[in-house]
């Protein structure tokens, strides 16, 4: 898979050196089981190339600098790559300042938001990071799609891998529901309304309808528009208001904060604090015994290890699309 | 409200600065309408001074310091007075290092979270701010309460005002539900489990299973495990599953962010970019015309407007009750 996706970006004229950092980012959330924003979506990447909407050649830019945070211009290069620049700027800065943040504007989607922190986590600092989108998901109590679903991001170090939280305000993507509506399955709990305004699992209604409910109902919706809010003021780029107008969703508004843990006093206690944490919640009772308690990011561990043991199960119609590109 | 909680306070070993500096506190978040963490909280706040829980006499020392993060130890001192000294100190930090962050160990409940996100926002910074608290919420699939609802405060400068999200991590507190229960109403979404483990919006069989539902389910759950791992590992404090040993909630871990957005290179057009998306936002299209769309902090600023005119509606008990104290 990396190699294909390093020949096929190649011809689409990234940089060999780009070429690899950009498939390696696009393999890896296929490893871990992120299909959705690795191997599937691959072929809508190379698309949004060919029609100049992601430039492959172009590079972030410096915009302004104070100290511990500094703006950068993503200049509409390949949103994992920019991604990547900034969450490794944000760790520099964070190992002179304590703390460093990266706002980033005019940059594409970074596919998998869990990729930056897991980066981080694993060269071991905490990351916190979010973007805007596209509207996707109405304000609480309205009809129309004017928030988006602003995936955020923390990452930890733990255990030489990390623990990722990455979570949209959504509680369901409409990729999980037309996934949901093809199988002819309901959703798991409440993920929209339907097109009377009342709340529902059943996938083709919320599709119809396009209201998806945002996490904790108006809390997800009020997360959603501060972390808008955020990126754009911190970035001084576009607000999810901005990129809906556009055609595609292009020009994002990206954080990336990085804390260097390695630094502070209580440094050589902090991998038993989080092994304390863990090790209690892995003793949560559970109504079933078969239910296994999670946290953030275990599930992707199983998921890695298998898929690098069986290889990255693809999608038979997709896998010869992205072959023929 | 406030010279009574000011007599109060002294009355209780607060020197007259403190006792004059968390009186209003008390009395804001009163104004503000959050009269479960102000007037309806304050008799508690006393108990646990009396019992020695709350020191008020301590101040926060700094522990450990590295650029822009510092560690600061509360010394079990009033949790409000505690946590401003915190927002104020990050805020000094964001102004020499751009972005500064406050970890805050062994404090006592910061009562409304918003106090904090309002104060540094009214001062022209972002703010960004959490705390752990006692187990109160079951990891996802799970039973037994080893998550904290954990608030989280977002808080950003507004036309003189701000915009502040202050929200825990689930769906209803448990002075929600009682609320509910004693008005004999149903909550208006889902709100936890039943004891059978089946979803449920009846307050008093949320009560009696002990199971309130995170927001977003899972993601939720997730974000409160992130928020507490965060809070323990960088001030080196307790954890929620530490907190939840003792007999009553303190010794808590908070963190503190605060970014100098008056620094930016585009700060002079910030209060037009949330303009326009505040105003975006209002125009949302709504099912029934007499919604209205209202985001974080503004149903709180037509509380206070009218609190300031009308007076504090207190229940007439409990400010019997204090008057006793």
């Amino acid at each position: 898979m990396l190699s294909e996706f390093q020949r096929i970006l190649i011809a689409h004229r990234f940089t060999k050196e780009k070429a690899l950092q950009c498939a390696e980012i696009f393999t890896n959330n296929s490893i871990d089981g992120v299909y959705t924003h690795g191997v599937n979506r691959f072929a809508t990447f190379i698309k949004m190339v060919d029609e100049g909407f992601v430039k492959p050649n172009n590079t972030p830019s410096l915009k302004s600098k104070n100290a511990g945070i500094e703006q950068w211009d993503g200049n509409l290069g390949a949103g994992p790559l920019n991604a990547m620049h900034a969450t490794d700027t944000a760790i520099n800065l964070s190992q002179q300042f304590g703390i460093g943040c990266v706002a980033l504007s005019n940059t594409n989607h970074w596919m998998r938001g869990g990729a930056y922190g897991w980066h981080a986590a694993k060269k071991g600092f905490v990351f916190i990071g979010w973007t805007n989108t596209i509207g996707l998901m109405p304000a609480w109590g309205a009809t129309d799609n004017r928030l988006g679903n602003n995936p955020f991001v923390i990452g930890v170090p733990f255990n030489d891998e990390a623990i990722v939280l990455d979570m949209a305000m959504s509680q369901y993507s409409f990729g999980k529901m037309e996934l949901a509506k093809i199988k002819d399955e309901m959703l798991p709990v409440v993920g929209g309304y339907n097109t009377s305004g009342e709340l529902t699992n059943d996938p083709t209604e919320i599709i119809k309808s396009k209201r998806p409910l945002p996490i904790g109902y108006w809390k997800g919706a009020g997360l959603s528009l501060l972390l808008d809010i955020l990126a754009t003021i911190l970035s001084g780029g576009l607000s999810t208001k901005e990129i809906s107008k556009k055609k595609v969703e292009a020009g994002l508004s990206q954080v990336f904060i990085a804390i260097d843990i390695s630094r502070l006093a209580n440094h050589s206690s902090i991998p038993n604090l989080i092994d304390s944490i863990i090790n209690d919640y892995h003793q949560s009772a559970t109504q079933d015994e078969r239910t296994n308690i999670m946290y953030p990011g275990e599930r992707v561990l199983k998921t890695r290890k298998n898929n690098l043991v069986s290889g990255i199960p693809v999608i038979k119609t997709i896998w010869e699309e992205i072959l023929q590109l």
